[in-house]
C-alpha cells in the first residue's frame, strides 16, 4: 500500500482522474484548471451539495469505500433528479487521513466514477487534502434543465395525487441489520454475519440508486410533478417539506405505502414497526412527488410508482389514514443532522 | 450560547441565510430545495470548490472564525477569477463539532457573508451537518464568462510578459508572525504579542483579497492574458503549472518581485530570505498572468499590476535571474498537501 505523501497531491490527483472521459456536451473543461467550464446554452444549471464525514454518515467497520464512493455520488445525483433535472457534472472534495493508502482512495473514487459513469455524470474538479481525522467526503453536483421543466417544493395543489417510488423503510433497516451483525461479530470474532435472504436490504442501504429511469419516464408519459423531492430524511419529513412549501395538507393511506417483504421481514424480525420504518426511516433516495389528478391515467402505467394519498386544504393538516380508517397526525421525525 | 441541537439543521440554516439578498440576474432560485436553479443564458458556467479542514489548513487559536468565514469564501471567488470570470453563486457545506455554538456558526457564516456581499455573490445552498471533530469547511462557488474571455492556464506563448498583482510573501510572513506570537503567548500567557507596524502582514494572512478588480481593469484596457492562475501555493508553483501546461519555459527577475515593505523587515528580523518567502510562500491569492507583448503600452497604466519576466521557449526551463545576472533553476516548493 502506498502512502499518499509519496505522490502528493498533484499524483493523487492524476491517479484518481486519468482515462476520465467527457459525456456531456455541457462539459467544456473537466479537471485541471482553476475551474470547471460549463456551457447550458439556453437550459437552466442546476447545483447541489452534500458533505459525508466519518462517524457521523457511514462506518468503514461496515461499509466498503467502493460503495461508500458510489453512496456519496449517488446522493448528490438524486438531488439534481428530484428537481425533475439531468445529472452532468460533479466535483469531488476529499480528506483524507493518514490512516488510508493510496489504493484506498482509489477504491473509494472508483465507487465515485462508477456511479458517475453509470448516470452519464461528468466529473470536472474537485479538491484533495489531508485530514487530522477520518475521512471527509464533500461533493457538488451540477444538472440541467428546459426551465419549464423544473419542479419545486412549492407547487402542490390540493386534489394532487401522491406518488413514491420503489419502496421505503428498506436502506433503514439494512442499516440495522449491518449494525445488529456487527454486535454479534464484536461478541464473537469467529461467526459469521447472517445476511441470507436480507441482501436487497443491504443493497438498498449500501449501494441506494438515484431514481433518473424515473424521472425519464414521467417526461415520456408527459407528467409534469407539481412538487418533487427525494426521500433522503424519511417519507414523513419530506412531505412536511412539500406541504409547508406548497402551504396544503395531505392525506397519505398506511396500507398503500409501498414495503419489501425482506424489509417486512426483518422488521419483524427485530420488533420494529415497519410503517414507522417507511415515514422516518430515511436514506431510500426513492422519489416523493406530487401530480395533477388529470395525469392519473398517464402515470398508472408506469412502472415502481406507487399512489400513496392526495393533497389537502392547508387546515386538515397532515395525516395518515390507518388500515382501519382511522387518522393519525403526521410528525417529521426524521434523520436529525444535529443530536 | 445555544447548543446548535436545541435549533437543528433546519433551524441552523434558517438562522444563518436568513434576508440574504439575491445579486446576480443569473440565480433563479437559492437555498431551500434540492438544489439551486441557475440560468446563464449564452454565457459559459465556472465552477470550482475548496475544503478547509480545521488543523490543516486553519488553526483557530490564532485565526478568529470570522475571517476565517471571509478567508474560506476568498479562495473560492479567487479561482473564479482566476479564469478571467466574474464569480456569481456559491454553496457552503459546513461539518461542525460539539464544541460551536450557534453564535460560533453564525459568526463563521457573517464572514462568508460579508466577502460575498463585497464580492456580489449569492449563496445559493450548501449543506450542514456535526463532525465528530473539528471544523469542516467546504465551498464551491459558480462563476460566468463570455467564452472568448476566459484564459486557461495552457495559453501562455514565448516573449509573453510575465506578470504579479500586489505583493508576495506577505501572508506567508503573516502567518509566521501569528505563529512566533503564539509561541511566547504560551511561554508567558501575562504577555502581549508583538504586532504593530505588522498589521499589514496580519491581514494579508487573516483577510486575504481575491483580486476582482484587476479582472475588471485588464477588461477595461482591452487585455485578455494569455494564461493566468491565482497565487495560492507560492510563484514557483503556480509558474510551474503555466509552463508545464503551456509547453513554454520563463524567465523571471529577483529584483521584479514585488515585496511589500513590512515583510521585507520581518523577514530580516526572522532570518528569513525574502525572495524565498515571496516565490514559495503561497496564501497570497494575487493573479499570475502572461499576455502578449503588444499588450504592454496598455498594461503600464494598471495600478498594482507587476511585470516580473517573460515567457522563453521550453528548452530554456524556468530560470529565475539574480540582482547580479545570475541565473538559477527554479523549483516548485510550494504548500504540499500530503506530508
Amino acid at each position: 500500500m502506498s502512502d499518499i505523501s509519496t505522490i502528493g497531491e498533484f499524483g493523487l490527483i492524476k491517479r484518481l482522474t486519468s482515462d476520465m472521459k467527457l459525456k456531456n456536451t455541457s462539459t467544456r473543461l473537466g479537471v485541471g484548471d482553476d475551474a470547471a467550464v460549463l456551457a447550458f446554452g439556453g437550459k437552466q444549471t442546476l447545483v447541489t451539495t452534500d458533505m459525508l464525514l466519518e462517524g457521523i454518515h457511514f462506518n468503514l467497520e461496515y461499509v466498503p469505500l467502493k460503495h461508500l464512493g458510489y453512496k456519496a455520488a449517488v446522493v448528490n445525483i438524486s438531488d439534481i433528479c428530484a428537481m425533475n433535472a439531468t445529472p452532468t457534472q460533479m466535483l469531488v472534495s476529499l480528506g483524507i487521513s493518514k490512516r488510508f493508502s493510496v489504493e484506498n482512495i482509489e477504491e473509494l473514487y472508483s465507487g465515485i466514477r462508477l456511479a458517475c459513469e453509470h448516470y452519464g455524470v461528468d466529473i470536472v474538479g474537485g479538491d484533495t487534502c489531508s485530514s487530522l481525522t477520518g475521512l471527509t467526503i464533500s461533493i457538488t453536483c451540477l444538472g440541467e434543465a428546459k426551465d419549464s421543466d423544473i419542479v419545486y417544493r412549492n407547487g402542490a395543489k390540493e386534489n394532487d395525487l401522491i406518488c413514491v417510488t420503489g419502496n421505503l423503510g428498506s436502506a433503514y433497516l439494512g442499516l440495522q441489520l449491518l449494525e445488529r451483525e456487527r454486535e454479534v461479530l464484536r461478541a464473537n470474532p469467529e461467526g459469521t454475519p447472517e445476511f441470507e435472504g436480507k441482501e436487497y436490504l443491504l443493497q438498498r442501504q449500501l449501494k441506494p440508486e438515484a431514481r433518473l429511469d424515473i424521472i425519464e419516464q414521467l417526461k415520456k408519459a408527459g407528467i409534469r410533478p407539481t412538487a418533487m423531492m427525494d426521500i433522503s430524511d424519511g417519507l414523513s419529513s419530506e412531505l412536511m417539506h412539500i406541504c409547508k412549501n406548497s402551504g396544503v395538507g395531505c392525506a397519505i393511506y398506511e396500507d398503500k405505502i409501498p414495503i419489501d417483504y425482506q424489509a417486512a421481514v426483518l422488521a419483524e424480525e427485530m420488533n420494529l414497526n415497519i410503517v414507522t420504518c417507511a415515514l422516518n426511516g430515511g436514506e431510500d433516495y426513492e422519489l416523493l412527488f406530487t401530480c395533477s389528478l388529470s395525469d392519473y391515467e398517464k402515470l398508472i402505467p408506469i412502472e415502481d410508482v406507487y399512489l400513496i394519498g392526495h393533497i389537502t386544504k392547508p387546515e386538515l393538516g397532515m395525516n395518515l389514514i390507518g388500515r382501519n380508517g382511522e387518522q393519525i397526525g403526521l410528525k417529521a421525525q426524521g434523520w436529525q443532522a444535529f443530536e
